[in-house]
């Protein structure tokens, strides 16, 4: 079983990005579990103080199930061109020493926005971000979803099938990824 | 009368960023007052839904202060090679509808670390969130101060004179630009 | 007078980018004036051994028609997601020393391509590099013509009246920003 | 036999960076051939009239020796804080259709640079245009050597045994990453 933990970079009920993350979820390959992860909104602001005497719970949380996952999936929106506050500070968390739980890890990005232009350089900071950490983010394949409120029905499922199938074949490639760069035992 | 509004991208106690900015407060020439930001701590993250209901207080006060400033002042550390979550999720608050207060803004940044390499890919994914939303930075004046534990004294007063003297030297640079780009009444 | 240059990324002959140039020399306010720089074929390969030598001749021709500009107008595609290798090449040229023409200047960028999603990325790096050798580039104003074989006729005059528009109203800003920021003597 | 291809950003003789490539060759563990590329001053400037007309034979042969590899290893300056534009002009002609020689590959990055600061943004450039073309890049390992004119001789021989040892061990991780990456066939 090859486990993928979904990040959304987005706190927004209905979020598209979310909703990408749900997809992936239920489109997941045989063999492929998708969980999400839903504490984005409790990890506090960084602060090396805190940091120093412990990390907290929300963290430690965090950083437990980023060790434990095989690969990860970045769903984020783009915010003044750039990666979200709110996801940037849960990495600059979870990359603080003792260890580093994203090291060597497996990782692929995707984003959805209402308009056309999508969300690519949030991916780029994002992916910048990822490698200065120790992660291998699949490259090439920018999975930007456009016009994201007509490939969403009302109850936020993604209809949109050209969309489902890149979200598929992405996971097929990050399950690869993963288990060719899985650690050797 | 210029007013400069100092952010600090970091909330340790005793923080090298924080020191570059009470000292500018301290170095600043004649008719000019440096002001800090110290609310960053409570900015919530950032959330749509919470924003479409309403900017909450603290979010509005920081609005309405780069609103009322002169010019803005950012001392940033830089983790992970890029700017703290902490400091872009305030970025991703103050810049939303119905008015966006930095449209128009000028503003320079500066950066300490303990070691050699500085704060300068940091530097530039602000840079860059910035000129999205309508800031003229700075251009060519890197402020990194590397070393910065042997330059601030164990009360954290910036002692080395060199960097007092480019705190000056930005500061003096940051009213000029914000003379010439003042709007006009 | 003031004095525009503009600078086309792309050598490709009915280049869209170098159409926007010619469109905006055509559009240009009175009081303005719009000169196309089309020496990027001839300058040579970055060299510090030649940069050592002697700048060569095409290199100066350029070096001194920035200098003498009031302000650069880019217009380039992009090429794998960042600035085309050509147009970069030709900075690093101006950029080096006994001085620096590019220092204090103002620039706007714009960019049109056959897509939908634009050039931001390339914009985006464009900004960096130049606000490293000293530029002020308007911020905000991303100026990206997708679908642009719609809207450029046969002979490669722009006929989309809202790009033209666009292209006014930069032009303008620019010719503000120049104005505010020239030398003072 | 695993083949790394090394690309120098630098045509000064002397170059610290074709300095480091030069090493990688001495260094080279077993069953590992480091070869040169030194045709980059004759890579001419990107332009799509001569693409469409057909690769020059130089462009050709750069492609061909990028597909025949087995890894990438570059050795780049920071001019203006990003790539060189002549190897951003290399690799805007090799990620062109039909085919695309980067597809798939593995890469490694390193910089040399007289200056303590290094070559850390050109490297993120770099970063981001080669996972644009599909290349996957080692990532976290940073490698910078600053201070470089003390870590060569006068022949241009790398001296400093520290820097020798990491990239012994770039070289090991590429090999590592390229193995476990190769097409299955």
């Amino acid at each position: 079983m090859t486990r993928i933990l979904g990040l959304s970079g987005s706190l927004r009920r209905g979020s598209f990005n979310t909703g990408l993350l749900l997809a992936a979820r239920d489109l997941a390959p045989e063999g492929v579990q998708v969980e999400l992860y839903e504490g984005l909104r409790d990890i506090p602001p960084y602060d090396e103080d805190v940091r120093t005497a412990g990390f907290p719970p929300v963290v430690e949380d965090l950083r437990r199930r980023i060790l434990e996952a095989d690969a990860l999936l970045f769903a984020t929106p783009e915010y003044n061109r750039s990666v979200p506050g709110v996801l940037k500070n849960a990495i600059d968390w979870v990359s603080r020493p003792p260890h580093q739980p994203f090291d060597g890890k497996v990782a692929a990005i995707v984003g959805a926005s209402p308009g056309a232009l999508g969300t690519a350089l949030a991916h780029y900071h994002l992916r910048q971000v990822l490698s200065v950490v120790g992660v291998y983010v699949l490259p090439a394949a920018e999975t930007l979803v456009g016009g994201a409120g007509a490939k969403f029905d009302a109850g936020g499922l993604l209809i949109d099938e050209a969309t489902r199938n890149v979200l598929r074949d992405r996971m097929t490639k990050l399950v690869d990824l993963a288990t060719r760069l899985a650690p050797r035992v």
